[in-house]
């Protein structure tokens, strides 16, 4: 047994099933081992962005590891931007990164480079194997720092001598962290402070505690006390619809957000911490909060904020049935495809117990409140802003959950970022369905320049804001990917072709241009 | 005046014309600014990875700085692999990254990162500007060390407010630093070595020594002495063909390189240092200078070496008029596709005065020597083994030259790295044709993995290195971008498509699959 495949061993035995892998020339003895040490499932992206994107979209849905394998300091770059967003989303990663021979490294050959440097700006945790049969126990380790409740990212790296050298076995398994409790003080005041506060209050929910139990108990805390209930503006995951109770979302832009909470005069925070502005603008706060606000934190996002509420909701009294949200009527739209009518379709259609990737950007605001009490699903939203997440992650959670349907919902701007995801969905034969919201523009950018005061753009500023010169076929993109798609204009068409498309067993793709 | 204008005013000032952007919501500032302060063209690239690698390729043929624009840390990262690529092809860049607001830092907003660690892999320089008034100042030392001889990466970190804040107005740029020398005792050295050992000797060239200048020395002194030319491995920028003596390459593999070397017995390097291995392999060595070699070194990377190699050939008495390579027969090739008909069909219709950037792999192989005395052109390859340079650094080399076709020669596997540059060839009517070698694998890692012992592989090593299930449709990609593209199958269409489109003014793509 060499370094390499004591590693695949000791990932296996831990329970690690898939490796998202774009690798090189230092990784082969580990693409070697992934044939002499059976077991755990190969799939590759011609891209590194797809496979730590997918590996986020994989442990959302899972809610344990895989791993990614990237070739050097370059190759691992290219996956950073997908994996700030998994760093965001507290997702379980862990990256296995290839180097060069130990003995190699003096030599500063063309791909050397300071590989812990770019590790260290998205890992928790980051070790270089010194030698093969260091291989195994760091890679039992890696994966107890990535399993750390809700989830770290971990990287390690090894260099291709200490893959290929002989090395004594696999190692076992950590035992897995017990979750912190929040504390009983924690639960006391905020049950008081929403008895105090009645409708003045909101629950404010991230992180873990917008899964099943959670809400549950969310919703009979609502129930008793008349508290609103809000969500972050960029949800993990999230179960909606069906038996899930209205869960409205904290806006995007920090004037809305401030407005959304000043109709609140006390906040308890469950999963999360208190929300903050996306960027700063002049004259704005970086803190969303109204000043006078009561503020108390049930749990952090590193407490087990579903347990929290279930105590909350003992503590208030609360019945054993919620609020529920009512059912949204949500009719076939027509006519001109814009905002209004790319949701209002995806929203009439959408599969009961679907996942649905939303990095649909500006065209897909309405989505979510119309989506409420609808059919029961899964929501993934990009949790970090760093575009391009949608594709990867829809596949990644595909690969976790092969038997639900995966909506795409994906922007054009933020889709080109890491269009390779599609073949990776082809070759995989994953149950995708994309919806592109082709709009030709970066339509944030042109509301953050108006933001800015700029009220009549400049030619160089609407050409950098501007995807219509030449127009993108996403169709023809898709189609070259091994996707078969195809291109609508009007919401008739929009609704045909996406009701098809999602009776189908993916993957497929359907652009509106708009 | 803001922060933003000044920093433009001063980029302008020092000679810089060109913006290679993707930005978002916290270069807005810069994005209006560079409507403000007109005479910069900004090029939109839809990844950052087509940004900084035309930056590059845009540095390697006007030998000076363009500047990226990109959004945070996140956006950054996704141009570290082609930054990488220009570090080790020591071309001149000027990064601008935008930031979050200084006051909005603390509040750890999504997007928000530490950009420093991750600028430190690929920055020579790094600057965060503290506010409005030194956005102008650090910018011309920015300017400054990029273009310290022979260039260099620079990358300032400019917060937004430091953006939108008043500030006093442009700095004027830094005189341009002074070149070194080479010291005289290395050229008389040189010389010795170089008549003392005859048809023994080797030149070894690199980085500037593989100009014009630098060239005709060369051949003027291998005229005289009868020494090898050789030139490494990954050529940052070739002049080729016509009046070009003949330069053999270094060989990729350590073996091929070791063997190669081993036909002399001393070696006078220019421009570079000696060569490496790109990998380390088990029993073989990271240095590829036989021991025993005999090896001076005329002038370094950060050395003029084109005045020494003249210098040189005054000294060993070298005639006005240098060996020459001789006129190859490049007959249009027939028959089925493989890589010596792509690349001898390439050959054999390359236009006069070109500009080739060869990221073709293991396709490409057998163009270097065929075209060695053909028609004039200027070779660029991919410096720092990171894959997904050639597209982007194809789309820089046509912006610095708008009057010489750029023939971008392609390996698909890498291609896909960075497809997204397909638009802003489209988008900026560059006149390029780019050659896919279609070739459905990454060929270079069927041959590593045999290399690492590993003849047969197995279903999981192959699946890795398999771009097969599905073939990737390039034409139809290229569509979807705005390229106008076919697809061959057979030498003779490859000959009557290719020469079809070396003819138009590009952009176009020609898809040889095989």
């Amino acid at each position: 047994m060499n370094g390499a495949e004591s590693l695949i061993r000791t990932a296996l035995d831990a329970g690690i099933e898939v490796c998202f892998a774009n690798p090189g020339t230092t990784e082969m003895p580990l693409v070697a081992a992934l044939d002499a040490v059976a077991g755990m499932r190969a799939v590759l992206g011609l891209f590194e962005g797809v496979c730590t994107g997918a590996a986020d979209g994989y442990a959302r849905m899972a809610d344990k590891p895989a791993l990614t394998l990237t070739h050097l300091g370059p190759g691992f770059a290219n996956g950073i931007a997908n994996l700030h967003n998994a760093r965001r989303a507290r997702s379980p990663v862990v990256n296995i990164i290839g180097d060069q021979a130990t003995w190699h490294l003096a030599a500063d050959a063309p791909l050397t480079s300071d590989i812990m440097s770019l590790a260290h700006n998205v890992s928790a945790w980051i070790r270089e194997v010194n030698n093969a049969n260091a291989a195994a126990p760091d890679m039992a380790e890696a994966i107890a720092a990535a399993r750390q409740y809700p989830g770290h990212i971990a990287t390690l790296i090894v260099p291709s001598n200490c893959q290929w050298d002989p090395a004594g076995g696999a190692s076992k398994p950590f035992q897995a962290d017990r979750v912190e409790h929040a504390p009983d003080n924690a639960v006391k005041a905020s049950a008081e402070l929403l008895r105090k506060s009645g409708a003045k209050a909101v629950l404010f929910l991230g992180g873990r505690a917008m899964r099943e139990r959670g809400l549950k108990a969310a919703a009979r805390i609502a129930k008793k006390c008349g508290c609103g209930l809000m969500c972050e503006t960029f949800p993990v995951r999230i179960e909606r619809g069906g038996a899930m109770p209205p869960v409205e979302k904290l806006p995007y832009f920090p004037e809305q957000a401030l407005e959304s909470l000043s109709r609140f005069e006390a906040v308890v925070i469950a999963g999360t911490r208190a929300p903050v502005a996306f960027f700063g603008y002049p004259n704005m706060p970086s803190m969303l909060i109204p000043e006078g606000h009561e503020v108390e934190t049930l749990a952090t996002a590193e407490q087990d904020a579903q347990t929290a509420l279930e105590a909350l909701a003992e503590a208030v009294g609360a019945p054993s049935e919620g609020v529920a949200a009512p059912r949204p009527a949500n009719p076939r739209p027509t006519g001109a495809l814009n905002p209004k009518t790319v949701s209002g379709a995806l929203a009439s259609l959408l599969p009961e117990g679907c996942v649905v990737m939303d990095e649909s950007a500006t065209t897909g605001l309405p989505f979510f409140m119309t989506t409420m009490g609808g059919p029961a699903h899964t929501y993934l939203a990009l949790t970090g802003g760093a575009i391009g997440q949608g594709l990867p992650c829809a596949t990644g959670a595909a690969v976790a959950c092969p038997d639900r349907k995966v909506v795409s919902f994906q922007a054009d701007g933020s889709g080109m970022y890491t269009l390779q995801a599609l073949w990776t969905q082809a070759r995989e034969h994953l149950n995708i369905t994309t919806l592109i919201c082709n709009n030709r523009r970066y339509r944030i950018l042109e509301a953050e320049l108006a933001r800015a005061g700029i009220t009549e753009p400049g030619r160089i500023a609407r050409s950098l804001t501007s995807l219509a010169q030449p127009e993108i076929g996403w169709a023809k993109m898709a189609n070259g990917l091994g996707v078969p798609a195809v291109r609508v204009e009007t919401a008739e068409a929009l609704v045909t072709h996406l009701e098809k498309a999602l009776a189908e067993k993916g993957p497929n793709l359907v652009e509106a241009v708009f």
